[in-house]
């Protein structure tokens, strides 16, 4: 027999599961409601509404999918592929792959655009590929959480919906923390996950998608076996899980019985948005920025260095060197186990040569950053790096006292 | 701008979702913890074990998806079908055919064996069809929500065993309320969710298989391209969120990056789990019982008759028809309304025609039971149906002290 559970303090600067917000955890010990009681339709109405928001979009069609970010980005693309359609994935980090393996697998003629990690790509780069590949989908990461790097979207999403191309976009790792404009960037399907930026629990994805996606599904949509013998269609969604068609319908009027909603997940989501709409959009992401520099200022008063362009560097992440002779994992471990402090390590080329230090949500907070500063600070003097003692917390306070 | 949660009082006597027990709800507000902190994986290995014993198997593999109950149903049955692959389904309710959808979506050959619903299958039924279709998987309903009967699955299981057959089965809503024996009864693959008799929110598949199932996991598994761009794997699921094969791979040791689990439903699982395992599984299922036999003595008296066979009907659902002349949603809509009690309707040709009115999990209780049946008394009576009145609650009363 096991014991109660028994959770330690953490202050969690990785890029995601972040800590939630207080009210977000005090909502989620509300008692439940039944799917289809009119007090949670509301609930789940308001979120449609709420979900718009972040996204900068004003789309018809806005909302959750029981699943983490990544059963989002499959139940957007699958959405829109059939068998043999053309994807192109531009890849500048580890999660544009993802996106390749979901289409892989949905049976799509995928080809990959790649360059170096440090920087995202020219829009131009990326255009010219459009004209000689001629794909119907164009799949990116807005910010690459594995390289802190962040593609400028509008260019490519201007030049799809010129050619009548489909535009996916992961913004998993920047909804809540950086400025998106879905509608203007000309992006078709954005997804976004709540464990980042919003403060919520990992377990959700969030979908917006305008009208073109929408009559695709129109096209798609099959009734579920159960609920009818006769709405057979040949181009129905491979999943039934992930199926947008059906998703939209039950989030709407029609109200569909597909899955059961998760119900308390959903109370997260709602008041995740609602403290974050309430704090402002603006004020969020000066917040946001405000504590990156405040980070930088202080991991370079230590003398550290930064992975990646500067001018592209998300907010959020901030993707920096371990010292020559260190090891990261060491370092690592002593800031969980000694100061409870959780710092990220990377993926393929970077493992083992740079960390990554979150700046998400209501981890966002001047002591998470003074607290993160002073430890990694403390455990790389222990390791005996070659590091600048005592700098790097004057040099963030001063930051913080110049940036108001 | 929307306002904090409102969440109004509720009485669940549905199928679920049902209340979630107050250790879960207090749970849910514990820390986020990353997710490869070594005390969230002490969590998820405790969760793995416990998830076993309801299901009454020693499987080595047991974890939970991070989807509600279908993406469980739909990620067993795409861990093993291959297109073409035949796929016999038989059904005596609505979720058989929620098993066809996706395995018809998943393009395997599916032949479905059907009968009337108030009743569930004689083994020699479905093992007659086995030997005329050949089928690679049989996948069948363990108990049937929307007409509350079960079916007896060992002789089905055994024979299947025999002819080296898959058999995968559906428990969502016999998890935690019924004894179950997967390896008893042959069971290859087991599915059941959370927000039924394991009091837990929705938002969570438990999943369970054996060996065989394994090899076929392993046969299928290819790593992620973003973790390994020369695995590749001609066999491979056609889903990455919903791939057994990488799902296994994350919650063993391997601790593949897959997804980033659902922090704080793992959470709730864990205490579900517990509490359940606590109170003693004997004693949950005697709970279960012992409401179902004082609410249907109670339905009884009142004069109102139950829908299908009494020998093979679930414990933790009772279907009632729905008296002539009244409608069965005006008497719902008042019971929820006025009583704050809410019951379901129902599905398909039974849509209209019954109640069904259940008994899971922490809604299991004694003051449920007599508040569903005094609240059901009075709206009917206010609806003027033709019912005993003053019979409902001393008949369960008298139950209770007959049956401790």
């Amino acid at each position: 027999m096991f014991n109660e559970l028994a959770i330690p303090q953490r202050t969690i600067m990785t890029p995601g599961p972040v800590e939630a917000h207080p009210a977000v955890l005090q909502a989620m010990t509300r008692r439940i409601l039944g799917q289809f009681d009119p007090a949670f339709l509301t609930i789940m109405d308001e979120v449609k509404e709420m979900i718009k928001q972040p996204f900068g979009t004003t789309n018809k069609e806005a909302f959750a999918i029981d699943g983490t970010s990544r059963s989002g980005l499959e139940a957007a693309l699958i959405a829109l592929i059939e068998p043999g359609d053309k994807v192109l994935i531009p890849a500048y980090g580890r999660f544009a792959y993802l996106l390749g393996e979901i289409c892989e697998r949905a049976r799509a003629e995928v080809r990959y655009l790649e360059k170096e990690w440090t920087a995202p790509f020219a829009p131009d780069a990326v255009i010219a590929e459009i004209d000689a590949f001629n794909p119907k989908i164009v799949a990116m990461v807005h910010g690459e959480t594995a390289n802190g790097q962040m593609q400028p979207l509008a260019e490519i999403g201007q030049y799809c919906r010129a050619n009548n191309i489909f535009f996916v976009v992961d913004m998993v790792a920047t909804y809540g923390g950086v400025p998106l404009a879905v509608d203007e960037w000309c992006v078709d399907i954005a997804i976004a996950g709540t464990q980042k930026c919003l403060s919520v629990p990992s377990g959700l994805a969030l979908v917006t998608y305008n009208d073109r996606v929408e009559d695709v599904l129109d096209a798609r949509y099959q009734k579920e076996l159960g609920l009818s013998k006769t709405d057979r269609n040949e181009r129905h969604i491979a999943s039934n899980y992930l199926d947008l068609s059906q998703l939209q319908r039950y989030w709407n009027q029609e109200r569909i019985n597909h899955h059961t909603e998760a119900t308390s997940m959903i109370y997260a989501l709602h008041e995740g948005l609602r403290v974050l709409l309430q704090e402002g959009l603006s004020e969020v992401y000066h917040r946001h920025a405000r504590n990156e520099g405040a980070l930088i200022a202080g991991l370079k008063a230590m003398g550290l260095n930064l992975y990646g362009a500067a001018d592209t560097k998300m907010p959020t992440v901030t993707p920096v060197f371990i010292p020559e002779g260190i090891d990261g994992e060491a370092v690592r471990n002593m800031l969980l186990d000694d100061f409870g402090v959780e710092i990220a390590s990377s993926f393929g080329d970077l493992k083992g040569k740079i960390w990554r230090i979150g700046n998400m949500g209501y981890s966002s907070r001047k002591e998470n950053i003074l607290h993160v500063l002073a430890a990694l600070e403390g455990a790389l003097l222990y390791h005996q790096a070659p590091i600048q003692s005592g700098q790097a917390v004057p040099a963030a306070l001063r930051f913080y006292q110049n940036n108001i």
